[in-house]
């Protein structure tokens, strides 16, 4: 049982607290996009459910089940992938508060599996949201990959996020158009 | 709040039932596939988490945070999917104990989802696991839809499963080779 990290442990609250109550962050905007662009036809990205290891379960009174004891897991993958111009996609957001994107807040495995994507054909790619200074960046797969696994660098800075990274645009409807960079990066 | 169907409470109670228990059963042997197609490096297929609706977490003693409330929520797409030869593969598995495949065993948003990987050039289908006769069977998207959503029959008898699906070889490692059949119906 792996213990889940603080970042993650934010998101998953988040579910059950309304946008208005602390502002929107980065996984229900993508969410919001990923439906936009579902409703458009446009591409299939779901975020995946967030994994957890059931324990215990009760059935009150024949009523829908009711789990009473469970415990986040670590996921094995990253948390978003789908089809997107017949090309195969599969991406992992981040947000950082900091004007630095430690290499912590992607797990190893995560590394691995977008390097696997890669290998395998599609298109794999990391989300960085900057929440403090609310800018989001696209940065390929093969750029963390070398600073993280190769390099084994601790950190990124913003500038050379900045300097390597795409910026994702904010928008009204799909609130982050990150297919456009997408469009621009890879076909 | 939808309820959870019962076939599925069958499938997430397994995750903590030993495989000694009770024998294989069919999500089990699709995992061990996956791992198997993983570490040869052949395809990255993962099953999606079990979607749950969180309520409440407790943090007993700052240890693990342990969740306290949770119920199971409807999965908005498939169970499984990745990359395969380049290209996007997406397929939902289910179990049915009797010769028949009731139509209630694929919900219609899961069916929508299928026509709609099918219409951005992925792979879709649905592998049919009749437990009771050791059967499995690898069925293309376009017959299920056109079984359920065009001509909304109630179920699929086994013989026209049989006659119009692809039988997948259980074996040793991999368990169950599907991709196999996928290679000789789709590549």
């Amino acid at each position: 049982m792996v213990n889940y990290p603080n970042a993650r442990k934010l998101t998953v609250a988040n579910d059950k607290i309304s946008a208005s109550q602390r502002g929107m962050n980065l996984e229900q905007e993508l969410n919001l996009s990923n439906q936009y662009y579902l409703a458009h036809d446009k591409a299939i990205i779901h975020k995946k459910p967030t994994p957890v290891n059931i324990v215990r379960v009760s059935y009150p009174e024949r009523k829908a089940a009711k789990i009473t004891e469970a415990y986040y897991r670590t996921p094995s993958t990253t948390d978003y992938n789908g089809i997107y111009r017949g090309k195969y996609i599969d991406f992992e957001a981040k947000e950082t508060r900091k004007l630095v994107f430690p290499s912590i807040n992607i797990p190893s495995h995560q590394i691995n599996h977008l390097e696997a994507v890669n290998k395998h054909g599609g298109i794999a790619f990391v989300i960085i949201a900057f929440s403090t200074i609310n800018e989001v960046y696209l940065v390929d797969a093969s750029y963390i990959i070398e600073a993280f696994k190769v390099s084994m660098r601790k950190s990124l800075r913003y500038q050379e996020i900045k300097d390597n990274g795409q910026l994702v645009k904010s928008g009204y409807n799909p609130r982050l158009d990150y297919l456009t960079v997408v469009d621009a990066l890879y076909f």
